[in-house]
Order: C-alpha cells, then sequence, then structure tokens
C-alpha cells in the first residue's frame, strides 16, 4: 500500500492499556489498523508495504527450499528470546539445514482475544529486529483472531524460503559410515531456559535460551568447501531424537561419546535437579553436522570462527549398521541405546 | 524418509477412537506416528515423504509470489467444504491475486489436545484432495499440540509460493480511471454457509461455501491477453470492503451497480433474514477483475467459459476521486455509499 494511500484513523491503538478484540481480525477498519500501527511499523519490508494479498519477489536462479513451523511455545517471552524471535529463528534454520540460503519469510499470527497490544508489539517488534540481523525479511503476513479461551495468547507461523547452490544437498539420508558428526555448541540451553521460566525455577546463573539464526555458520562451512553430508538443528526431542531420525533415513548407526557433548555446567546442574538427559531437550541455535572424517578438521575450524560455534565440537562417528542404532559411550567408560524421545517431556518447547 | 527406512509402529494409530494427546507434538515417536499415518499418507508429495526440515523444489526462472493464511474458521467442517480444503483454497487464491501461478504449498497445524483423530484425517484427506485437485502440493509441514483449552480443535496455516510471468503484475494499487470491475460469480455463499451451519439455521436449500481454486481461471485470463489491473479475492469483510482497500491503494472512486452483482436467491433470502448485506459477507471462491474498459467483454468471456466462473458479471466502473470513495447505485434507483465492513460481524469465517 502506498503509505499516502493508506487509511488514516483518528485515534492511534491505545499500545499502553489496549488489548486484542474480535474486530481486529475481522477484515475491516479495525484489522487495518492493527496492522499498520503494529505489523507494518515493525517488519517494514516494502512488499509488505505494498499490502496486497502476497508478495512479489526477485529469486536468483536456482533450486528452491521451502520450510514452515508453527510456534506455541509456552511462556510467549523467555529468558534469551520470545515467540517473535524464535519464530524468525526457527524457520531460517530449517531452511538453512537444507543447505541452502534464506531470503524471505512470512508470518501468520493467531491472536487470542484480550491480549495485550503492549505484549503483541514487544512480539512484533522482536521479531523485525531478528529478521533484520538475520538479512532475511518478512514479506507476507496474515492475521487472525479468536475468542478468549480458544487460542493461548499468540500463536505465530512462519514459513521460509531460499535457494540452493547446485551441488549442495545434505539431506537426513545422506549420513554414511565413516563420517564425523559435530555439533555447533552447548546442547539443552533452550529448554532448561523454557522450564525455568514455566516453573520459576531460580538458578544461580540464568539460564538463556540458544534461540539464534545458523545460516551464516551453514555458508561459512559451504564456502569451506566442507562436504555437507547431513545437516540438522536438534529442536524438539533434542539431539536424541535427531541423531534416531538420521540413522532411521540414512540406514547407519551412530556412536557419540558423551564426554566430547558441550553442555554448560549450569544446564547439567539442572537437568540433573530436573532428572532429565540434556540430550532430549530442544536446542534452538545448534546444529549438528555429518560429513566425511577428511573434513572434519575443517568444518570444525570453521564453526569455532563462528560467533555461534565457540564451542563446537566432534561429538561422534557413523558406522555400519542396518538397525539404526544410535550408542553412546558413557563418561563412566560404559554404553547405553540413546532412543527416541519417547512422552511428551517438555510440552511446547518452540 | 525412504519409506524402506521408516521407524515401523507395532500398532497403528486408533482412527476410530483415538484423540491427540500431547506427545503428538513433542518431536519423539509418538508425532512421527502421526506424521507417517495421516499426514503422509494423504499428503504424499516426495518432498514430504522425504521427512527432512524443509523441501527441495525446482523452480521455473522469473519472480516469486509468497503468500501465507493462517485459518481459524468455525466450524471446522461446513457445507461445500472444511478447514483443510479451505486452507489449500485460500492460499491458492493468494498467490494467483498477484498474478502467479501456484506451485507448491507448505501446511502448519495447531491441533488441541483430546480432538477426534477422525476429524483430523477427514480433514487432512481434504486437503489432500483439494491439493491434488489444483496441482498444487503440499511439499513441506509441521505439527503442534496444544492443551485442552488453549486451542480450538485445529488451526492451519498455509504458505503458498508461485512464478510470476514477465509482464504480469496486477495489484491493488493498479486501477485506474476507466477501468471495468468484474466478479466472477455469486457473492456471499461462503459466509451464509458458515453462518448457517454454526448457527443451525436451517434453509430449505442447502447453501454450501463457493470455497474453491481459482488459479486456472486467472491463467485464463492471462492467456487470453487481458490487461490485468487488480485482481483480488473478496474473503473477509466482503466486496465491500476490497473495493475500499482497492480504492485507497489506487486513489481512485468505485462506482457500482447492485442490480449487476450476482446473488443467489436464497443468500438473498438468508441475508434479509438476517440483516446482513451480501457485499461485507466473506467468499473463498471468488474473485474481483479491474481491467481495461477494452477489454471486459473479453475477461467477461473468459471467465463464463470457465467452471468456477459461469455467474461472472461486469460489475461498476473505476472513476476519478481522491477521496476513494465506493459507491453504489441501487435496485431502487438511488444511491448509497459503500463502507469498510466496521466491526466484527461474522467471526472465525476462515
Amino acid at each position: 500500500m502506498n503509505q499516502a494511500n493508506q487509511p488514516q484513523f483518528a485515534t492511534p491503538l491505545n499500545r499502553r492499556k489496549g488489548t486484542i478484540e474480535m474486530n481486529h481480525g475481522a477484515g475491516g477498519r479495525a484489522m487495518v489498523q492493527l496492522i499498520q500501527e503494529v505489523f507494518q511499523a515493525h517488519l517494514s519490508s516494502p512488499e509488505l508495504l505494498a499490502g496486497d494479498d502476497g508478495a512479489t519477489l526477485s529469486m536468483p536462479a536456482g533450486r528452491v527450499v521451502m520450510a514452515s513451523d508453527a510456534h506455541v511455545v509456552s511462556p510467549l517471552i523467555f529468558p534469551g528470546g520470545d515467540i517473535g524471535s524464535l519464530a524468525v529463528h526457527g524457520t531460517i534454520n530449517d531452511v538453512a539445514m537444507m543447505g541452502a540460503m534464506p531470503l524471505y519469510l512470512s508470518a501468520a499470527f493467531i491472536l487470542e482475544e484480550g491480549f495485550p497490544l503492549s505484549d503483541l508489539e514487544t512480539i512484533v517488534a522482536s521479531m523485525g529486529r531478528a529478521a533484520h540481523e538475520a538479512g532475511v525479511p518478512v514479506v507476507a503476513g496474515d492475521t487472525k483472531v479468536v475468542e478468549r479461551g480458544k487460542g493461548d495468547g499468540v500463536f505465530v507461523t512462519t514459513t521460509g524460503i531460499g535457494v540452493l547452490q547446485d551441488g549442495i544437498g545434505p539431506s537426513g539420508d545422506g549420513a554414511q559410515a565413516g563420517d564425523t558428526v559435530l555439533v555447533s555448541g552447548t546442547i539443552g540451553d533452550h529448554g532448561i531456559a523454557i522450564l525455568s521460566k514455566r516453573e520459576n525455577l531460580d538458578f544461580e546463573t540464568e539460564i538463556r535460551s540458544d534461540s539464534a539464526a545458523l545460516h551464516t555458520m551453514v555458508a561459512d562451512l559451504i564456502a569451506a568447501g566442507v562436504d555437507l553430508h547431513v545437516l540438522r538443528d536438534p529442536t524438539r526431542g533434542g539431539v536424541a531424537t535427531t541423531l534416531n531420525e538420521i540413522a532411521q533415513q540414512s540406514g547407519v548407526g551412530i556412536r557419540i561419546n558423551e564426554a566430547d557433548i558441550p553442555v554448560k555446567s549450569e544446564v547439567a546442574a539442572a537437568c540433573e535437579l530436573l532428572g532429565i538427559d540434556p540430550l532430549t531437550i530442544a536446542n534452538e541455535g545448534k546444529m549438528l553436522v555429518f560429513c566425511p572424517a577428511a573434513d572434519a578438521d575443517k568444518a570444525l575450524n570453521v564453526m569455532r570462527n563462528h560467533s555461534l560455534g565457540q564451542d563446537a565440537a566432534i561429538i561422534g562417528t557413523i558406522v555400519e549398521d542396518p538397525n539404526g542404532f544410535v550408542q553412546m559411550e558413557t563418561s563412566f567408560g560404559g554404553s547405553r541405546m540413546v532412543d527416541w524421545l519417547v512422552g511428551e517431556q517438555l510440552p511446547r518447547i518452540c
């Protein structure tokens, strides 16, 4: 929409005390005002400002990657992030894990009647900052409102598209016997940050979510010529579930070493206190990299030289195993099976 | 995921009596089973079956259009459709209204704990059929679960991408004085269908939603060489709100003739009974076309020759008017202003 041609509103939204009302989702003037004063104000890409049903985008030639995530995290705002930044990072990472460079995002909001406009603005502003910092603009969106008691504040679904260079194509079925497994940093931070906020746990040191966009680290690995067999971010279900998925998809076994897996001491302490295995906890700014052993040191160096990869580590190897078992050498010298997450453990973690 | 490498489950989901549980969203084995047995079973694109974080797609060269819609319609199943088919049609139409040919969809589900698996399967199967009939596959997706009372059965967010031919670019700011306005068929069907189901109204003839994908009609208009200044589907807020949006975006006035606007007699009767203006009611399978007067007859013929456009009509013209007013010649010979929808009228219509 040309800004000059936007409808004018006599009274701006009451950002301090106002709340979401059903008419903010009805398609009329109230919705236009909410979109202008909150969404367009903070997500000011030219495509979004055009006010059309969709966005027209320029894309370089090549294969396209598309990924979509619904976000229902509770609480909406947590140490190290909120649903707005998480929705940007989560979807950028899903596109990046395909080896692609994310270029554009869409964001669809489902708002609950009565939700404070001030909280909505905090979340949308955070989404705008995260998108800006990542260099991946929000170009299209939608807003719906449901009655009080039919939602939970805000749900956000983000979809990302990106382009994939020729010759690049990491995939869950790409792991090969002999490959090395790396992780880009400490595990368990996001899940423990959410849990501590949700349960009002007070640890000596505040544990913050690792929520972050990993696409530039992937780009660095590609630029360095690392042969990326598999990339995946261990979100819901944690490293344990992600490794099992990949073992299944690739038809291989995985062996990891507990002592090599980086875990912050305060996260380890919280896990012990709560009786949770850090391997099953969601991460939102970490990735697992599977590459040929010959490329492992190069990959490790590239990751450690990236601001988000200082704690990167080599944690295991791929073996032939038609059963697709994941096994871990424990710190005590024994060995145990690492299984899929069973049950829910931490609902609404992302 | 290679089907051969998928995890095997001893007991299939209980589709008849089972319900959604929190662990269906937790990222573990229960989620994998739900995805395999419900989502992949009905939305069986190769990209979705790959089981990766996103889909790798081939796109022809050209500009790309992206559009996203959250769907919160209530009831979930209604005469003429359900949230699954609606989510496919709605997003295909948003891409098509940019003049683009939709190629791929993603779908993200937010499920409420306790929702019957049989209803979910009905909805996902309907989504699969709608996508198949439209020739636009669902290639990526996500599933989250929220606690009972924190959602409302199912919310679905769909995102579509498509390609835009060179030289094509209808846009809300493209209307010019002298243009003709056409509508592709009868208005108000979707809103009245939803309302009658919601309120248990019993009309003599069942009124069915017009939910349908319009991209092939757009392609026909482009192939016929119609100069498309504006295309838009009058969903939330109806024809009245959509015309006001376009008048604002383009900085023009719009004059329409009430007698020329196609409304089914049963819809007109329901509107009179309920005291609702059919111009403000949502449609889900209709579009407004703005083109030069010289192209109007050609556009009308193309639309009427399409199975979804048999009731297409010329309904108005564009005039110079910096105020952007929309006015209607009434059937009684008078003239009245057509305003934006104010208030909510019909919440959760799409």
